[in-house]
C-alpha cells in the first residue's frame, strides 16, 4: 500500500513556502506489536503548527525530514493493538499523510456517531480552548466587557458566542468587512472592529465605553497593546495565541503598555488546551447543548485534498481564513 | 508660621530636573474644622512618585503648581479634629513640605513607640509590598527558584530575604558590585547578578539551573525579557514596578518573549500595595518577628533636609540608591 506524505524539509521563515515541504510517496510500513494503521480523514490546521515547525515550545520542534505534525481524525484500517479494531474512528497526531502507523497508546477513540466536522469545530480542542480560556482563565462575570481578537477564527468566534451566552458585552476584532458582518450579524457580537480599516485603539475605546474586563488574546502585537491601554481594574487577559507574531522574521516588540497591568492590578495568563483535556467532561455537554439549541454557530473552512495542505495553512496567517480550517484527506466511512 | 514647600511646576521628561520644582516659603494656612496641622518628619521617596508626576495612573496626576505628592510621617502640632491631638505621630500623603494641613480623615495614627525608620523600611508599605507580592501574587512554594530585580532596592532586598526564609532558591539582579556583595554576603541571596557588567540572559541561565518559577519584577524592560525566556511551567511574574521605564522619554518596547507565557502557562500579574492595606495585620507580626530575630535586614538611605528632595529622588532611577530612600525633614519628637 502506498502512502502519501508531506515532510517538513526546511524551517519556514515568515509564511510557509512550497519549498519547506516535500511530497513523498512511499510504502506504508508494516505494523509492529501494539501498532495501529489509520487512514486519515481530516487534518486540523492550527496556528500552533507554525510554532512546531521552527521552535522548541510546549512540544519538541519537528525534526527536518519528518512527516509534518498535525492533529487529525481517521479510521482504523488494521490493528495489532488490543484496544482498536478496523472501523474505529480515532484521533491523534496522525500528521500530514494519508496513512499513519501509530502506537495505539497515542490514539484515542471517538464515540461511535461523533460528527467529525463539529468535532473539530466546537466539540474538540477548539471548543475546549474557547470554553476554558474564557471561563477558567478569563473568569468572566455577568455584565463584563469582553474583547476578543481573531474573532472570526475558529477559537475567537466561539469565545465571543460563549461570552454572549454567559451575559457579557462582547466586542470582536477581525480583519475584513465580511468577517465583521459575520460575527456581528450572525454570531451576535455586540460590536465588530475591522482592524485593517480602523485604528484599533480609538475604535476599541468607542466600542467599550465601560473599558475592558477581559481581553481574550489570539494575536499579540499592536492589538494587545491597545487592549492593555483600556483594561479595567482587575482585568484578565487570557493569552491563547500570538498569531500576529508566528510568521515574524525578526524579533517582535512586546506591548509598550505592560505597566498598565500594574496600574489596574490586571493579570495576563497563558494557557494551553492540552492542560484541560482531563476536564473535557465539564465542557462538552454544555457545548453540545448550546450547539443543538442553535446558540453556538461555527463555520468550517474545508480544503479538499492533502496535496493542498502546505498552501492552505498560510490562510491562518494572511487573513483569508474564516472559521475552522481543515484538510479533507479521504472520505468519512 | 512659615511653611517650606516643593511645588511641581513642570512635567518631568526623563529624570527630574531642578526646574521641574519650585521652592516656596509661604504662610501655613489656618486650620478649618476637621483639619490637622502636621510637622513632617520623614518623607518616603518611591519610584511611583515619578509616575504621579506625569501620568494619570492608579492616582490622579499631580496638578502643576501643587505641592509635590509624597507619603510621609509627621507629628501633630495642632488639631481641630477629634481623632488627633498634639504629639500624635501620623502618616499620610503629607507631600514635600515642612508643614501640612490635612483633613484628619486622610491621616492615620501610628501606635506610640513605632520606630519610624523601620516603619518605612520593613513594617510599612515597603514590607507589605514585598510580603504580599511574593506570597499572595507570587504564591511561592518551598524549593522554588525566585528571581528578583532591583534586588538591592527597598522592596527587592526584602523580597529576596523573605524568599530565603520561605525556602526558595534566590537570585538577585542589581546594578553594582557593592549591591551584589550586599545582597549575597549580608542578606543571604544564593546568587547575585550585576546587570551592568554581565549579559543578563546567560548570567540568569547559569544562575538558575532549574529555570525560574517566580520572577518578581521591579524593572520591566530587558531584564523582564530575559526572565520570561527562562520561566518554568506555571511560573508567576508579580509585576511590582517597571522602574527601567519610568524615566523613558519615548515609547518603550515591551518584552519580545511574551509568547513564553503561553508555552509555559505562566501568569504575569500587576499589584499595588494599597489593595493589601486591609490585610496588613496578616503580615506585620510576621515581618516584625523576622526583624527582631535578625532574619530580615534592611538599609535606609536617609537624605538630610527637605531642600535636597528633588535631586535625591533621581537616585531611584540612576542606580545610586541602595535601601529605602527617605528625606529627613525635621527631628523625631
Amino acid at each position: 500500500m502506498i502512502n502519501e506524505t508531506w515532510r517538513l524539509i526546511a524551517r519556514p521563515v515568515g509564511l510557509f513556502k512550497d519549498s519547506d515541504f516535500e511530497w513523498r510517496e512511499e510504502a506504508v510500513p508494516s505494523l509492529g506489536e501494539g501498532d495501529v494503521l489509520v487512514r486519515t480523514i481530516y487534518i486540523s490546521l492550527d496556528p500552533t503548527n507554525r510554532i512546531w515547525a521552527t521552535q522548541v515550545s510546549y512540544m519538541p520542534v519537528i525534526p527536518l525530514g519528518e512527516v509534518m505534525r498535525g492533529g487529525a481524525v481517521g479510521v482504523v484500517e488494521d490493528s495489532r493493538h488490543h484496544g482498536f479494531q478496523k472501523g474505529d474512528i480515532v484521533q491523534g497526531m496522525l500528521g500530514w499523510q494519508r496513512y499513519a502507523v501509530s502506537s495505539g497508546s497515542t490514539l484515542s477513540k471517538l464515540p461511535r456517531g461523533t460528527p467529525l466536522i463539529p468535532f473539530f469545530g466546537v466539540l474538540g480542542h477548539i471548543g475546549l480552548t474557547a470554553y476554558f480560556g474564557l471561563l477558567d482563565i478569563g473568569k468572566r462575570k455577568e455584565g463584563e466587557t469582553l474583547v476578543v481578537s481573531a474573532a472570526a477564527g475558529a477559537v475567537g468566534s466561539l469565545v465571543g458566542q460563549i461570552g454572549k451566552i454567559k451575559g457579557c458585552y462582547v466586542a470582536g476584532i477581525a480583519g475584513s468587512e465580511d468577517k465583521c458582518r459575520w460575527i456581528r450579524d450572525e454570531l451576535g457580537f455586540d460590536v465588530a472592529i475591522n482592524y485593517r480599516k480602523e485604528d484599533v485603539y480609538p475604535a476599541l475605546q468607542a466600542a467599550c465605553p465601560r473599558g475592558i474586563d477581559i481581553y481574550f488574546d489570539n494575536v499579540g502585537g499592536e492589538i494587545l497593546d491597545a487592549a492593555l491601554a483600556l483594561m479595567n481594574l482587575r482585568g484578565r487577559i487570557p493569552l491563547c495565541g500570538m498569531i500576529s507574531q508566528y510568521t515574524a522574521t525578526g524579533p517582535v516588540a512586546g506591548p509598550a503598555n505592560l505597566a498598565r497591568l500594574i496600574m489596574t492590578r490586571s493579570r495576563m495568563e497563558g494557557f494551553l488546551v492540552t492542560d484541560y483535556l482531563p476536564r473535557a467532561g465539564e465542557a462538552i455537554p454544555e457545548l453540545l447543548r448550546w450547539l443543538q439549541e442553535g446558540r453556538l454557530k461555527f463555520r468550517t473552512d474545508v480544503v479538499n485534498g492533502l496535496e493542498h495542505a502546505p498552501r492552505a495553512i498560510n490562510r491562518l496567517f494572511d487573513g483569508t481564513n474564516m472559521g475552522k480550517l481543515i484538510v479533507k484527506v479521504s472520505e468519512e466511512p
